[in-house]
């Protein structure tokens, strides 16, 4: 027996955490989670960022692991804590981001007693996570730290909740668990290689890419396939990144608008998929298909989420002859004219595709406004795009947090619709504490704009003032720079191509966050 | 064969709701809810809210069922849609109130593809709630929604899930289900009448009430109990509804931070509880007890929660002898004096005694701020007091909106920390646009600061600058007045109690929402 004194639970999960890898904390802690505060308090290594709203925390940690590659860790106050954050997760799941959430529970003896905060928290956590755990004791947390961390890090990604009663917290015992080695990708199906290498040949056929595929280097591989073999390329409607601009493979995607989706993928008789899957609507509209391709098309999924990409990749162009072959669509350095005058779609995406600054990172949640930016923007400088993966709205805001915390050198561009920022408004306030470099363009067309064309789509035809109502955000009209100011962050409206131009400038010349409301 | 064109499930649903009492509809609706805020737009009878985020539209169903005393529907999308509500239906479920939420869904046909917004409805529902089921068709809608309805009014009041399919929304062949009839309460423990009777003798006997129990006809029979028996009075620590002022019986409440709830506790012997359940830690603490009572106390469940309260504090007074006697602890109406100068906790608790209004709601999410403010109101005008009952912050502001729309005749004084409010700060825009009578008072001491008392409590001394800055709102501070009007609600600060007298006065005079920042 020695007099060094014993480690509690907390200590030994904030050790391993560290340990590990995990170099951030997105949190809004409550009375549960205090032994686990006092431990980062006193044990260096973990940057703390402290979210209003937990949707804030989850999101942040979603554009943390799309920019870094490795998980960052949450800190959630017990069930309802964890259930602010779960319309984030499940953006993050989709997303294939791996997220470590450690979630405060009631002392195991408190729990039968069924007092005000208790819930069901593995039963709120299921349905958005791929591993959840409650930690049993001070003694087990360490190892149940270091498994979640690996389990984080199944490829693609995957959401990990671990839950810590407040006793195994502030119980000596705790043991420091060494770092679990990253889990190796699944092989892809080297089975269907040269059926795929077959199928792809002349404008009839199509590489679809998704996830892991859209790296740099893999996209100039599927670049050379495409030279060689006549294919096309897309990607799916929403990538969680992809890397772009001048010099770079460009590669398209495939429309949200269901019938503009049809139309596009109707030529294509086979279809190969890479990290990505068979294209389906994003929602069942009465009397359309739900999946997306030509019926009789040959769909062969070559390599899954999870699986080997750039392997898959790599071989695919072997197999295709193509090792040797200058890709095609390599995206020429191109900016579209000054626009002047009103703001429009068109001469916002101008704008956008010149401001882009080199090596940067756009967070894009414009919905309806941004469906004119992705061509435009081809030949900008080199970026990277991020998307709302999932479909809850929300999610651009603490993602951009994210990604600026991963990526301290690049500036954050987040494109937002009015109606998306304000699910998670909170995040201003993160943004200006910790200065975060992100220019802000809201768009403000007043309005749930995607849902007036849903509304047709599903076969509601001439809405009437009720149904209209409840798709409009103008009464009253959101005055975005109070709102900013109100959170410390600076801001300026822009209404005219001239005012968001110079405004632009301003916002990525400085350091820090900066909101631009562009009023549509 | 007639011609009469067939109703489709979405309709029949409307009409139901509407048949069954269901008067108002808080909601943010996505592309699976199309078919019902089209059948919104043509049937009249619902009161749609638009909320900028679901916490928004729960938190208000709760107050509206606290005030109204019948349900309210929400109308959420999908899985993300229900899980940003799910904190505000926790805090609901444990106030006791009843929920009727219809949750959209992907056509059945489109849930086996996996699309981006497919999750486990039923799963993330299932925690937060009493009752959930996905509606098979259209022609089980409107009996679905019926039993919905039904099922929320099981006393005291649930939480119900019903998940709507969009074809099932849009199909014809909905049939509208006549109304069913409300639930009647369980029996009280009758076989303990006597029992409870003898046991409320003298000062150290204690009568603990809780739910429904807090009516002013209930607390007028207490009175005399406490008057013939010579037993103590309290409530729970939190009360979902609590009706106060000059005139009527006052009852104080096992307050909040454990060490005075144990001495508040220690004297009773025997405890009668009607509507309440036996006083346990609101969270664990090393080295304290869980249980808050006396360990030898005897404890008589006379009337849980979901049992006629009424008919069993009836039959006490009766088998205590005490139907004629005139009730004890009748607060006669006093006003503390007016304060001036600098704005304390005991001049604000004055100022808000001072200036409730004659028959006001006060929605209280004061946390530490509050504490003083309950003895001192005692004498106020009659006012009903709520509490958030589930502990999970951000339930004020929604919940005032659900009690404005509840009782358009009564104004609403909603009391909130700046930590709470700012968890669901998108509800003053719900306020600005219903133009709802509520006058909110922020106190902005810029920081969670229960939580500073709470790291002390779980034995953390000496909290270092990461902890501190943890649980810090003041870096940025947040502009609450630029916060107000960025949403379209007035808005003033006061730093006096001259500032907060007249801001008070301006709030309560005018019909609107109005924000007042007490600069703490």
């Amino acid at each position: 027996m020695t007099d060094t004194p014993q480690m509690n639970g907390a200590e030994s999960l904030v050790h391993t955490l560290i340990d590990s890898g995990v170099e951030v904390c997105f949190t809004n802690p409550g009375t549960s989670e205090m032994h686990f505060v006092a431990a980062l308090d006193h044990i260096a290594g973990m940057r703390c960022v402290l979210a209003l709203q937990e949707g804030v925390a989850t999101g942040a940690a979603d554009g943390y692991w799309r920019m870094a590659r490795k998980p960052a860790s949450t800190l959630l106050h017990l069930g309802p804590g964890l259930a602010n954050g779960l319309s984030n997760l499940h953006n993050a799941k989709k997303a294939g981001s791996g997220v470590v959430n450690i979630i405060g529970e009631h002392a195991a003896s408190h729990i039968e007693l069924d007092a005000p905060l208790t819930a069901d928290i593995e039963g709120i956590a299921r349905p958005m996570s791929h591993w959840v755990r409650t930690s049993p004791s001070a003694e087990t947390v360490g190892k149940d730290a270091a498994e979640a961390v690996q389990a984080a890090q199944v490829a693609p990604g995957q959401i990990v909740s671990l839950i810590l009663p407040s006793d195994t917290a502030w119980n000596t015992g705790g043991v420091v668990h060494p770092p679990l080695p990253v889990p190796s990708a699944q092989p892809f199906a080297e089975d269907m290689l040269d059926a795929a290498a077959r199928a792809l040949s002349g404008p009839d056929s199509l590489l679809l890419l998704g996830g892991g595929a859209l790296t740099e280097a893999n996209l100039q591989i599927a670049g050379r396939i495409a030279a060689k073999t006549g294919c096309k390329l897309l990607s799916e409607w929403s990538n969680a990144r992809l890397e772009r601009g001048a010099g770079r493979v460009f590669i398209g995607k495939v429309p949200y608008p269901i019938d503009m989706a049809l139309e596009t993928l109707k030529p294509y008789k086979r279809i190969v998929l890479i990290g990505a899957r068979a294209p389906i609507g994003f929602f069942a509209y009465p009397g359309k298909p739900a999946v997306l391709t030509d019926p009789d098309a040959d769909i062969l999924t070559l390599a899954p989420a999870g699986t080997n990409i750039d392997a898959a990749l790599s071989a695919l162009c072997e197999a295709s002859g193509a090792t040797d072959t200058p890709p095609a669509h390599v995206a020429e350095a191109a900016l579209p004219d000054r626009p002047e005058g009103p703001i429009t779609l068109d001469s916002l995406a101008a704008q956008i595709a010149r401001a882009i600054p080199e090596n940067g990172i756009v967070m894009d949640e414009s919905v309806t406004t941004g469906r004119a930016f992705f061509p435009v923007t081809k030949g900008a400088a080199q970026h990277t795009w991020l998307n709302n993966t999932g479909g809850s709205i929300g999610y651009c805001l603490p993602a951009a947090i994210g990604a600026a915390i991963a990526c301290p050198d690049r500036k954050v561009l987040a494109l937002t619709g009015d109606g998306s920022a304000m699910y998670t408004v909170q995040s201003l306030w993160t943004m200006a504490r910790e200065k975060l470099d992100i220019t802000i363009l809201v768009f403000a067309n007043h309005s749930y704009q995607i849902l007036r064309g849903e509304l047709t789509n599903v076969g509601v035809g001439n809405p009437g003032p009720r149904a209209i109502d409840m798709l409009s955000l103008d009464r009253p009209a959101l005055d975005w720079v109070q709102m900013a100011r109100s959170m410390g962050v600076d801001a300026q409206s822009a209404t005219s191509c001239e005012d968001l131009e110079a405004a632009l400038q301003d916002g990525l010349a400085h350091d820090g966050p900066f909101l631009i409301e562009v009023a549509l």
